[in-house]
């Protein structure tokens, strides 16, 4: 690994850019960070749900149809979940389910989780660093409607539609950040900290309220660049802009901006928003930021990496 | 449950007479006790071998061809375990594994393994009492040319090939005999205690080894018939007579009978063998014990039957 690139990325949304860049730059150059704040224990298994989806989505195992899980899935699992009574609110492919039971069986001997991240990426060929933010447990817990819930609840079983009142990052105070990512960003070789269009406040802001990792980013070198995932006023998928709402912040990409403050040297907005350029107050690449296919993601990755460069 | 017959089994073989005698006894007439000599953690999952394919079994699940687990299985779990690296020696299939997942996030919850069974039991419409024989761990243990090996290693991984020198039932003279099973043995409607033609030293042997169990099958005033699983002396299935010959036995129905000893009241061979009637000792029924449809294992039921009431 010679890692020039790192990216901080949750799930679907964020995967997009990371895949893009990850086809765009020379093997063994990116380092994707990945929110562990979705993890949870499930049937007795942990699931990491973010950690997942990058892995599909840079083994080219994702479905990129359905957007969560392994292409060509089956559910035999679950159709004898529910025969004999069992939870069965959070699915399971009989694919994916492998991966949850060889890391719940690793972590109970004590491997931690980038180790088994690392393990299981080097299996599915991918030239990539991928590593979870954290091997401690961070859980962000949202304070709803109807009472405190744990992310997938909320997420999967709720299907996002309680109201948000507060969010909070469960444990991340205490956590020590990736090693890793620490090495990196202390690196004078790294080039850019790309925050991918992500959730800001699911799943960016669990790796943002780990104090160490927060105060690396800040003070790293190399320029930190966040694209925006509102667009035209709406997110391109998932609550982010209910939650904003929610939250009584203005739905705007200019928002998304503040909330980051001054983590951010430079801002990647849509075409559409061309209009908030002015008012973020620093370096704004403005794009077509919607990615429908992987060259979308690949233009996207880019932009991004020479808007980097310009900005160094 | 309106018990009068328990029936004693461990996998396979015995189940071919408990699907035999279910299928000839009124509902919620048949007591199966399952031995759990067997059930070890695998991947962090607990299975209970015997206890499973008699669930599948009686429930109309079971591969019949295959010998075991589930009919109509598909194996993309294990497919995606070998691509982890993760240890494959022990097929799980996609179907089956939703009752390990959900019997080891149960027994994790507290609840006990005869609670599980019946929960699972009447989730698969069986109209039997399926208890396993204790809910405390009882391992069996068999030392071998090549070490000691738990009972799936053996019997799975190193495929019964290492020649046995010594069996040993851990757990056993501590585990606490399953209270249902001791109840039953103490009941007076009780018309007959079947040990099914299971292997004697790998199946029944462990249940036998629970001091509680033993004195209660002793002691019950119902008779207590064993049905040979060797047959003109060899096994029709799996590793019984190569076992005999380890432990330097003579491979006979007779040797099987003095095994059991004096817990038998009545004992049946097959007409291969009907020449060792009469050094037997106890009385006998001689008829055909090879069991290769669903009339044959309904055939053999009804003769039992038949002969424990003539033993009354």
């Amino acid at each position: 690994m010679n890692p020039r690139v790192l990216a901080l990325s949750g799930g679907i949304g964020g995967a997009k850019l990371a895949l893009g860049l990850y086809q765009t730059m020379a093997p063994n150059t990116l380092t994707v960070l990945a929110n562990t704040g979705d993890d949870f224990d499930h049937l007795g298994l942990h699931i990491s749900p973010d950690v997942d989806t990058l892995l599909y989505t840079l083994a080219g195992l994702a479905d990129t149809e359905r957007g969560w899980g392994r292409a060509g899935e089956t559910w035999r699992f679950m159709t004898e979940l529910r025969r004999l009574g069992a939870e069965d609110w959070f699915s399971l492919g009989d694919q994916d389910l492998a991966l949850h039971v060889e890391r719940t069986r690793a972590l109970r001997t004590g491997e931690g989780l980038t180790s088994i991240t690392t393990r299981v990426a080097n299996r599915f060929g991918i030239h990539a660093q991928l590593l979870p933010m954290s091997d401690d447990a961070v859980r962000t817990q949202l304070s709803t409607s109807i009472g405190v819930l744990d992310f997938q609840r909320y997420f999967v079983a709720e299907r996002t539609l309680p109201t948000v009142q507060h969010i909070e990052y469960q444990g991340a105070a205490d956590a020590a950040a990736n090693p890793k990512v620490l090495a990196l960003l202390a690196n004078e070789a790294l080039q850019a900290v790309v925050i991918c269009p992500s959730n800001p406040w699911l799943s960016i802001a669990p790796l943002l309220a780990i104090p160490a990792l927060n105060s690396a980013i800040a003070a790293c070198k190399a320029p930190v660049i966040a694209i925006s995932p509102i667009v035209g006023g709406a997110a391109i998928k998932g609550p982010t802009a209910k939650i904003m709402t929610e939250l009584g912040l203005p739905v705007t990409a200019a928002e998304v901006a503040r909330f980051y403050g001054t983590l951010l040297d430079g801002y990647v907005i849509d075409h559409a928003d061309a209009a908030l350029a002015n008012e973020i107050g620093i370096p704004v690449l403005t794009t077509s930021t919607v990615m429908r296919n992987d060259d979308d993601k690949q233009r996207l990755a880019r932009e991004v990496l020479d808007f980097a460069q310009a900005l160094r």
